[in-house]
């Protein structure tokens, strides 16, 4: 494992990057900003994922096509729309992009672009325009102004930053991300902007995107939807010096391992923050016989609704948690599986062998009253293992989402 | 299409069948009754279908053994305990079964036998032990008090009695059905028990079950959690007279009419009073390139908590439909997809060619506050269509599976 140090400054403490948020009325609510810019000093290699809903969000479209060369150099993001079944949608994450490029000299096509919000309301270009000169005025080194800007529902900017060391250069890793609803990111999620200054090739930062996602944002799951504008996307502008990564080396996984930790953070942040949420849910599968059917265990015990229910209500229905596992698509030996609910409060068998084990009601409730609970599993049929996050299910979901329009 | 007739009678309205319902005990609360018993005069051709869940409760492996010969002649089901993840669950179900031979003469083995309730308690054979009597003494031609015995968080009774005639011959199906909360059912379902006086081989009746169950209790969805214990089953008594359905005749069709009528209804039932529930959604898609398209499209509208929560709030967030048709794992084009609301106030087109269309809020949300509303989405891929059975999700569907258990 490579040393790393948890610092502050997000998608800016990387060098060469600002970043901007300020409200340009594309939200009502003044209070709340609504348009995010991230600008690197110089050209980065540069990697997303994106949603797999075969609905997808206007500005994805743009970004993939920008992103075809593996470089960019800004990121342009609003909040409180997502431009996604607009007839008119292409044509606004294009201008959006030209913006940035009549305001900053960064061509048009080196400018990812990304919306998030209610779908099928069109997006207006006159406040994005009109907020240009305020957005490129407020650039500066703190990236939390942006991190607030790509909010929707979360209760709090998510960011995470760590500092190590690529064969003594210093190298650091800044990210912001967006979540909170539709989330049951599948390939890529919600919206997350990673920015580093490490030396990477493109295609280098696209496997390792991939892969490093598989494991984070792709086992967070807060309500089973899988939105249209999930999009990661990681830009390394090269200017902390390291010898440029382009082969799997020592490097690589340094790299990899430093990704992992933030990509994993958010992942945290995302799911305990979740519409709604009061607990953050870490469900850990272990002994599977692949490590497809451990993630399959794993996040379809996260996203069971009646196992979201029951821990709301701090009550161990662990058979939700065996009922789950069986319809997961995952092949189990369900006399083998064995259940553990563990929090600060303790740690509590529920389940061996597929049955009940006598436990306290009282001892199980006092575990699950916690904001973060651990449902670790422990099956029989090999030796895989998997993590999913995901976040208890609460009368506020219910009514954040029946009138999230209104 | 044939001519059918509703009638009243559930269960006990075909030919030969009794049935009883009481309180024994298993449940605490002495005003619901937790044991029900339905018995045919003579033995008849029987089939179930099962839930997928690798997660099996012990009375559906007891079942399943016992209709192996395409043989039965009576129904032991108590609510109160789903008989799952126990060591001794499997002794329980077969000594349930040893109760009805004991008390009725029917073999053992041709006693089909179901739990519901809490998985992973131990059920108590004592009360089941203790109330036979009183059971067998309740036996009676209404099959209401069976249906209300089988019930966990249902409402009320689920029941469909329909008559026709095969060739002259009166035939009857009834039927009693119970759902509410764990509905996401997959081959089968949550549990149903159907009789008939109809004549029809074992073989036949085992064909036409798997493929009615599909266009109805396949295509209901209330949380999206396929329960352990779901099983559909039919027995056919022959007492009707009519000439023996052995092959895929004029007859055939008709009881496939009437049966397919009777589960489509207990469907309706099932997704309407789904726990917590305040509006059935009927989600209709049409054009779609397959079947199997047009199923996956419906049932995944029908099953997004975002789209449910927009129901909960009369938000006419036509962007979710699009959104879980663009997960469903279908094949659609998006630009060609169409949507409407409707109930009895009336009907608004919202989405044309996958973008908005513009629309009244206000009447939009009168057209959702119904009891039942309609999502009919219409394809331009091909000819194929399915329904879809869910409803909203609401604050109490989270109190209600906060404290299940306790």
């Amino acid at each position: 494992m490579i040393s790393l140090k948890e610092i502050r400054g997000g998608v800016c403490a990387p060098k060469g990057f600002a970043a901007s948020g300020i409200h340009c009325g594309i939200r009502k609510n003044s209070a709340k900003p609504d348009l995010a810019l991230v600008l690197s000093a110089v050209p980065a290699a540069a990697a997303a994922v994106y949603t797999q809903n075969l609905v997808k969000g206007a500005p994805l479209l743009v970004t993939k096509a920008n992103l075809q060369n593996g470089t960019a150099q800004a990121i342009i993001c609003n909040s409180g729309n997502a431009n996604t079944c607009n007839a008119d949608g292409v044509a606004v994450a294009e201008a959006m992009c030209k913006l940035v490029e009549q305001h900053t000299g960064v061509p048009a096509e080196d400018v990812v672009v990304a919306s998030t919000g209610v779908i099928g309301v069109p997006l207006p270009i006159e406040p994005i325009e009109n907020g240009m000169e305020i957005l490129i005025a407020g650039l500066c080194n703190d990236g939390t102004g942006a991190a607030k800007a790509i909010m929707t529902t979360d209760t709090y900017a998510k960011e995470c930053t760590v500092e190590f060391d690529l064969c003594g250069k210093t190298c650091r890793i800044g990210a912001m991300a967006k979540g909170s609803g539709m989330i049951h990111p599948n390939m890529a999620t919600m919206l997350a902007f990673v920015t580093t200054d490490a030396a990477i090739s493109p295609a280098m930062l696209s496997d390792l995107l991939k892969s490093v996602t598989d494991d984070t944002f792709n086992m967070v799951t807060v309500d089973g939807d899988t939105s249209t504008n999930d999009m990661c996307c990681v830009m390394a502008n090269g200017l902390a010096g390291n010898e440029i990564i382009a082969k799997k080396n020592e490097d690589y996984h340094a790299f990899e391992a430093a990704l992992h930790f933030v990509l994993e953070d958010l992942s945290r942040k995302l799911a305990g923050d979740g519409e709604g949420a009061t607990t953050l849910i870490v469900c850990t599968v272990s002994g599977a016989k692949t490590k497809d059917d451990a993630r399959k265990l794993a996040k379809s015990v996260a996203g069971s609704s009646l196992l979201k229910c029951a821990v709301f209500g701090t009550d161990a229905n662990w058979g939700r948690v065996l009922c789950a596992m069986g319809y997961a698509g995952a092949e189990v030996d369900v006399t083998k599986i064995s259940v553990r609910f563990c929090s600060e409060a303790g740690e509590i068998l529920v389940c061996e062998n597929g049955a009940g084990v006598p436990f306290s009601e009282e001892e199980a409730a006092r575990v699950l009253a916690e904001k973060e609970i651990g449902i670790q599993i422990t099956c029989g049929d090999g030796t895989a293992c998997a993590t999913a996050w995901g976040c208890d299910l609460t009368y506020d979901y219910v009514k954040i989402n029946g009138d999230y329009r209104t």
